[in-house]
């Protein structure tokens, strides 16, 4: 892809004949007809985005991008910016709880710095898509320019493009970011509408105190930036955040090679909603994995029309939401591979 | 286990020195204090359940318990009273959902026949507890004796205790029964004292008229019977089923073991329901996997005080919703097992 209007471009429509074979599978199997409930649109959904009635899913992954974010001089979160590149580390090293649940869900972890501040070890597990240490204060000044967001947009369909060439077929986004919720509730407010006191909430837990500042911080950076619905890239270069614009790209590359997206909390689904805005057709080959416990992220999902398969009060990021729903995911594509027909079984049918 | 009353004798009381510990970990793990929701609660209440703060939860099983039902002649199912016997093959040809699902979390189906009316292969696989083919119709009679209702508790016990020698250390309960969630509602009206109206749902799928017959029939049963949470042995023999009394017997025996237990619907939950009647200390073993679309579930599930960890408008049974919530039940473990704690991984704590 050398630019974002083609990786937009090769989004394909959703392929209705293979919705149809499912759903006529899904009929045919050895259940009563729609009693596999939620399970079964999924299956439905996975044909219609794969392309293929049984898609395999046996090459799961969970993309963490992470970054940086001028934000946190505005107080308005509980842990120090240091802790994005502490908790890169402990990524790298399998320590955190994206490495324990990707792992319990048959998953590789991809861990990407995106713009995190401080000094990373040179490993080859780190991808490196970093062209700035952290974004720009959102409440004062742009997040970062526009052509850096394209960069960052076209640095996650990069990394997804080559991932899906080695095998990648089931994508799960995530992130770490010490600030990120301010920049996700900026974005939500700024491209679903909603007022700030709906969008933001207390991310890594601040106190009354802090939610105050971060309303006020997300208000007058919405004030500041004036942007709208009608121009994403100009919503993530003034509001969003640098591995926010990352796993839009990525959003949109998966969406393009018809692999289905995973979503994870509400700083993921911020930057779905922005590469939503981008390109029509995305919402699509989206799955809610999770709903987490901050306030605007059933907002966000609803304006993308998407319910959640989980909601367990959950509110940690990481792609965490989105890897247990992984199973899940596999699990309704197993049912299409593996179930045996009526026909096939000698069940017999209903009577009445 | 030679009688009832030693089985529920041995069930212990929940390890709180485990479960405290299992919270101060949570607390020192690298992520924000509560921020993995849901999950956190799950891993302590499995510490409290097995009395291991990282309990491994390795080999997990489901436990399918298959009978029929002599109240089919009420016209209470869309469904032949063959299809049970059929879907027994099916589970042992491994082509039904259960075995896609269980299959999927990484977890052993076990097959029981416990009183199916059709002739079944004999196949090491299939195990054999059956003393009857099919229960009375138990609205004009009851659906089995105190004495077999006692025999198939103690079966159900018996072949979690064989497992639990082999390795099992986490039980999912499943059934087959074509007629069976007539009587899952018969046991929560009497269990619950809730009117039949509230408890009474499609099943399978009946229609309007189906639904109305069932009513009718849960009512008759009900006010035939006249049994009480007071007698839950006397709830089962009158209005439950084989499989359900075998189930309630196993779920008693899987916490005697310290065993947690993961429900599925409604039928799964109505063993429990009279197994928690007879034994007070099993909800504590108890884990939801699935809330399912039949409206008496969320009742019963209140009633034992759970919260389910799905609810995916599933109404399969076979085990199928409690399959899909193992890899969750897992997940929580792992967190346990391979999260670094701040101190291990140096990352700072919270400012504020």
């Amino acid at each position: 892809m050398n630019s974002l209007h083609d990786l937009i471009d090769a989004i394909p429509l959703p392929d209705a004949a293979a919705e149809r074979q499912a759903r006529a599978r899904l009929d045919r199997l050895t259940k009563p007809p729609g009693s596999l409930g939620v399970l079964e649109d999924l299956a439905a959904r996975l044909a219609a985005i794969t392309g293929q009635v049984c898609p395999p899913l046996d090459h799961p992954a969970v993309l963490v991008a992470a970054a940086d974010h001028g934000v946190v001089a505005e107080g308005v979160s509980p842990y120090p910016q240091a802790v994005t590149g502490q908790m890169v580390r402990n990524f790298l090293r399998g320590g955190a709880a994206i490495n324990a649940l990707a792992g319990a869900a048959g998953a590789q972890v991809i861990v990407v710095d995106a713009g995190v501040a401080a000094d990373l070890p040179a490993l080859p597990e780190l991808r490196r898509a970093a062209v700035m240490r952290g974004s720009g204060n959102l409440r004062r000044e742009p997040a970062m320019s526009r052509a850096v967001a394209e960069q960052m947009l076209l640095a996650g369909a990069r990394i997804v493009a080559e991932e899906a060439d080695a095998g990648l077929d089931l994508l799960a986004l995530g992130e770490m970011g010490i600030g990120n919720s301010t920049a996700a509730a900026c974005l939500t407010s700024a491209l679903t509408g909603a007022a700030p006191e709906l969008t933001t909430g207390r991310g890594a837990g601040v106190d009354d105190a802090g939610l105050a500042r971060k309303r006020a911080v997300v208000a007058d950076a919405l004030a500041r930036a004036c942007v709208s619905h009608a121009d994403p890239l100009g919503a993530l270069a003034e509001l969003g955040g640098l591995e926010i614009a990352l796993l839009a790209g990525a959003a949109l590359a998966a969406a393009s090679r018809r692999i289905p997206v995973v979503l994870d909390g509400y700083i993921a689904t911020s930057a779905a909603l922005a590469a939503a805005a981008l390109a029509p057709r995305l919402p699509a080959y989206l799955i809610a994995g999770h709903r987490s416990a901050e306030p605007g992220h059933r907002l966000a999902l609803e304006h993308l029309g998407l319910r959640p398969l989980l909601a367990l009060d959950m509110r940690l990021g990481e792609g965490s939401g989105a890897a247990l729903a992984i199973p899940i995911v596999r699990a309704a594509s197993r049912v299409m591979r593996e179930m045996a027909t009526f026909e096939d079984a000698g069940v017999s049918a209903r009577l009445m």
